[in-house]
């Protein structure tokens, strides 16, 4: 698709064309040359909107969270963009969750657009294509994006690393299912919502989750120095908001939550800290993909095939071939 | 580490001293360069072994049924190796696992070599560094390398990957617990065990497997065409082995399945052929390796500085940015 095609359904997705803005997203999920052209021809307009990742174990209701916060923040008139991504299984390359029914509630408003997002293969692309889509759906107009994964691996938390808020969706008794995570999603964790808080073990849970936030050195939230935790500027320490997503109850609280995290961010600076190391990771990832591509198109070269027949036939072993082949002109690939 | 203290600890661990080859693996495990230097130097001496990977959910008995696999194997006086692969939590960068305590009643054995691996950050280094441990260990006079890992995520599959014959461990009940890694599983198994085989659903588990096998086209094992289920050439359809690794029990069989697979891949030529396989895909793997060390070597210059604060700054889009960098040479970092 050539560049022309591409300004021409940019331009019809900022006037307001869903299937113009669904066409573009395509394009980014497929990465490779058109996806970093639609990331460019987004990247002026993008900036002014706020990016929610949820993320949590399969199971802990983050679909039923998603959508009720959904209906939340509609009651408040917000343009809203929900991106709903499956990493593929590593086996199969099929999604390994179909199952967005839930915001199916959702389907006739035009002002909710809901995407799946899913790897096309190669690993990494979600990492990259997350924040292209985020400046695609902010520079046509959506104010606030939230980004649900599917699970907590690591796709996961690279993907909520384009968020501004990050909310970790856990369940009573959750210790357990995420037991191998605990210190990833406290590091991550700009919120913490006990979903299914109905249940038995709300109250410990909440517990547990006090005390390791404790434990990492937590103090209260605050704007100056906190000496007595040794924090030196301001401090957000992670709210815990009980919901029950499927009645809905506690989504005010969750709202509520997420502008003071806002607000947090914008009064202290923090935001543009955070967006400005985001941009900087990203540069490295678009950097690491396009490598990638010249090692892909380098595979299609003679000189590759020769010795690579030279390595199977154990002539050659593969550390001296791969250092053969990079002397060779690392030739970038022709836009496709 | 220069080449000639590589050398030298080689030729100790060749002489069959085991600190030599303990601090020749940690090198490995380390990568970079020094690490490529330790592959070459075995290259020559390797491929007289024979590798087994074992793989299967957490909890399945995988580390019980290596140390019951490894009293069986003794038995026949074969001179053995054990490397135990823990992919570091993504958060932590620690081992999931440290719990090798049931492999010490082969700690006094000289003839049993054991070795826990783990990354050291860099996504992809234990599929790197496994094939190069492996040669190692070969070509210091290992006959049977067995390599055991923790799980059944894509880092696994990619390490048993460097097996020659690959053991799925399940429990009666399996279902759930691997649910959607069961293509995958197939794919990967030329031998099933289903551990805990006394426990309640063993059968089920077993025709549930079966079942699967007969699903994916698997005939019976045969040496020539089997017209009837399409297959051309030699065709190995997985055996399923029952065992109790805490007794033990089934372990006589499972060697036999072992042995009879191995002997299926030497007469049918198959094993050359994985093995071609797998040094073509670690070529490539290595390639990627370097490439990514020119990364982190352009990370280091100004002008990657210098346009990582314009990204920041967001007067230049991350795209252009890496566009601009790529057109710099990419110096090869200096061995380290």
């Amino acid at each position: 698709m050539d560049i022309e095609r591409l300004q021409g359904l940019f331009d019809a997705a900022r006037n307001g064309r869903r299937s113009g803005l669904a066409r573009l997203l395509s394009v980014i999920e497929r990465g490779g040359a058109p996806a970093r052209t639609v990331g460019q021809l987004a990247f002026p307009f993008a900036g002014n909107g706020y990016t929610v990742g949820i993320t949590g174990a399969p199971g802990a209701g983050k679909s039923t969270l998603t959508s009720a916060l959904v209906t939340q923040m509609r009651a408040d008139d917000l343009a809203l963009a929900v991106l709903a991504i499956d990493p593929s299984s590593p086996f199969t390359g099929g999604a390994i969750l179909g199952d967005r029914v839930r915001m199916q509630e959702h389907a006739l408003d035009e002002n909710v657009f809901i995407r799946s997002m899913a790897t096309r293969g190669h690993l990494g692309g979600l990492a990259l294509a997350t924040p292209a889509a985020v400046r695609l759906l902010e520079a046509t107009g959506r104010e606030w994006v939230l980004i649900e994964t599917v699970g907590v691996g690591q796709v996961e938390v690279d993907v909520v690393g384009a968020a501004d808020t990050t909310i970790v969706v856990v369940n009573p008794g959750w210790g357990d299912a995420v037991q191998a995570n605990k210190a990833g999603l406290m590091e991550i964790a700009d919120i913490f919502v006990i979903n299914k808080s109905d249940r038995a073990g709300a109250d410990d849970t909440r517990r547990d989750l006090e005390y390791m936030l404790d434990l990492s050195g937590n103090g209260e939230t605050r704007e100056d120095d906190d000496p007595i935790h040794g924090f030196v500027g301001p401090h957000w320490r992670p709210p815990i908001v009980s919901t029950v997503a499927s009645e809905p109850s506690g989504l005010d609280g969750l709202w509520a939550a997420i502008r003071e995290h806002r607000s947090f961010l914008d009064r202290t600076g923090g935001l543009e800290e955070r967006r400005a190391q985001r941009r900087e990771e990203e540069l490295e990832r678009i950097v690491r993909e396009r490598l990638d591509e010249r090692v892909r198109a380098l595979r299609a070269t003679d000189a590759f095939s020769s010795l690579r027949s030279d390595v199977v036939a154990r002539t050659v072993d593969p550390w001296d071939a791969a250092g053969r082949l990079l002397d060779e002109p690392l030739a970038e690939p022709g836009a496709s």
